[in-house]
């Protein structure tokens, strides 16, 4: 690898030689069902508590990547994982029968992309495989971050809904998919936004500052892409992300840009305010969708971007703000 | 890096050209007061929470370990962190004004040995410097992780007493420091602990699988190394890891140990049940008293094992085991 500014480029770019995203019943319902690898019409999984839902989700996405690469847990040199719960018990759990050596990763919803990045270093550095993957659920995120389900409360309009589904990849030195050019690891960014019902505009800073970088190190272009996507900004932050671009960069983001919280539901049907959040909303919707695409020859050029709010119900309560960081990961067919 | 086995080599190893360990009021009265490079009396660092002061201990690490390498943040490629707060807001909070790209990690107590893992790894694979640290705060984990401090909970022997303190090291490609020749990412290792009050327990089968395995690809034997240092197994860990290490794998580990747990405290003194334990641990004690023994010669060639216990209090709560991990450092002066 070289670095160029914040910017890593591989001479030599790893390979995503097997993908899967899979969802729950409401992300079945909406835009993308066709292209889930497995829609979970009970989402408790066969669980006794959502937290395990979440972890056999995440396991059933790892396990469908690996079958999709043909490589079996053995021949996995690192699996990258973390998630939004507390302690990434997610992941913990999820991983703790694949007998693979596990490096931990906290990102929040960024995990997606930062999983790809890391592994794509690690890869270049000489391992042979990695598999990277995260997860959410909307039932355990609402417990451990709002309120208990019962409670049914209420929600602004620049809310968010937690994405049920995860997504995984496996990384290789060579094959013929989808190749990771280049990655940018984001720098924390916190414009004193505190309000954890607008994570979009948390978040929205960081998008900005990485995409910016990322353009600019690349000395590319918004149009030079076949999309930007970012992970899941909503409608709120997506509005903000392209007043940011034209404000402090004088670029012009609006029609090059998608994000994966606005592709997975029907933002004007499914009653998900200003979209879909959390690990397994960009996890689900690049692992499935976009890189189905992209084998597809629909899509060549995307620079994937997921951003992560580093906020805990306690740091929100204490009053402090909610620092964003956004990865970048370059893909091309 | 060429890997045997599950143990990554270095064909040229990557140096810890910078480090410095901070601790607490009560670890300054510890045995290791005269190595630590700052010990705080006033262990709410002048914050406002203690979330906040774990954070403030933790960014003093870093720019103590920068120091000490003669490196401005400027000149980092990366941050490898994480603790074993909620969302890992101790070191979201120590990192967000530091301007480097950070990569965020969850290892729970294992966190100093996966960020050096990680970190060497990443430099090995191209870049030029990164940081390596964590932190732990007894007052912010008993708030997360037992009871709140005004109720003053009593513990079990076999309890463990959080250490409120931080470490930090720099790495670079090369220097005079000590090198890190070999490290090994563990593979979770769950045999069935369920006892929060028996950390060490959930802890030792991962040591000892990690110990063993190294050993194995390596072609060593305990008497090889000055010592091999786990993280925080505490009296009642260390004890059981010696009895794993014997029953499973035929190996006298009694004699070449110790544990970072056990040296930070005075265990007959100090009121700390089975010893120090938390992220901060390993950290602080590597990055002051055993990386300062190894400059000045005492200790020549060390396995430094961090074990982290990947539970939360939800999974605890509900009943679930506690899986371990841990990961391996060879550094050789």
């Amino acid at each position: 690898m070289h670095i160029k500014g914040k910017t890593i480029f591989f001479d030599t770019p790893p390979v995503i030689a097997g993908h899967a995203g899979v969802a729950g019943k409401k992300e079945g319902e909406g835009p993308l069902a066709q292209d889930f690898d497995a829609i979970f019409e009970d989402t408790t999984m066969g669980q006794q508590s959502y937290e395990l839902a979440e972890s056999a989700m995440l396991h059933d996405a790892i396990i469908r990547a690996l079958s999709d690469a043909n490589v079996s847990p053995s021949e996995v040199d690192f699996v990258l994982s973390g998630d939004l719960l507390d302690q990434c018990m997610g992941s913990s759990f999820a991983l703790k029968d694949l007998e693979i050596p596990s490096i931990g990763l906290y990102g929040a919803c960024s995990t997606m992309a930062l999983s790809l990045s890391v592994g794509s270093m690690l890869i270049d550095g000489g391992a042979s495989c990695v598999v990277a993957g995260t997860s959410s659920h909307f039932c355990s995120s609402e417990r451990q971050f709002r309120f208990p389900l019962e409670y049914g409360g209420q929600r602004p309009p620049s809310a968010q809904w937690t994405v049920t589904g995860a997504g995984s990849a496996v990384l290789a030195q060579k094959g013929s998919g989808v190749k990771i050019k280049a990655i940018q690891i984001g720098t924390i960014t916190d414009l004193g936004i505190k309000d954890a019902n607008n994570m979009g505009a948390a978040m929205a800073p960081a998008a900005s500052r990485t995409i910016s970088d990322f353009l600019k190190d690349t000395n590319t272009q918004p149009q030079d892409y076949d999309m930007i996507l970012t992970g899941d900004l909503g409608y709120t932050g997506s509005e903000l992300l392209y007043e940011l671009m034209q404000q402090d960069y004088k670029i012009k983001l609006n029609g090059y840009h998608k994000d994966c919280g606005m592709l997975i539901y029907d933002l004007k049907e499914q009653d998900v305010n200003s979209g879909g959040s959390g690990c397994g909303c960009s996890a689900s919707v690049l692992c499935s969708h976009i890189l189905k695409n992209m084998e597809q020859g629909k899509l060549k050029k995307v620079l994937f971007v997921a951003t992560g709010a580093l906020m805990s119900p306690t740091s929100n309560k204490q009053g402090n703000t909610i620092p964003g960081i956004a990865h970048a990961v370059l893909l091309e067919r």
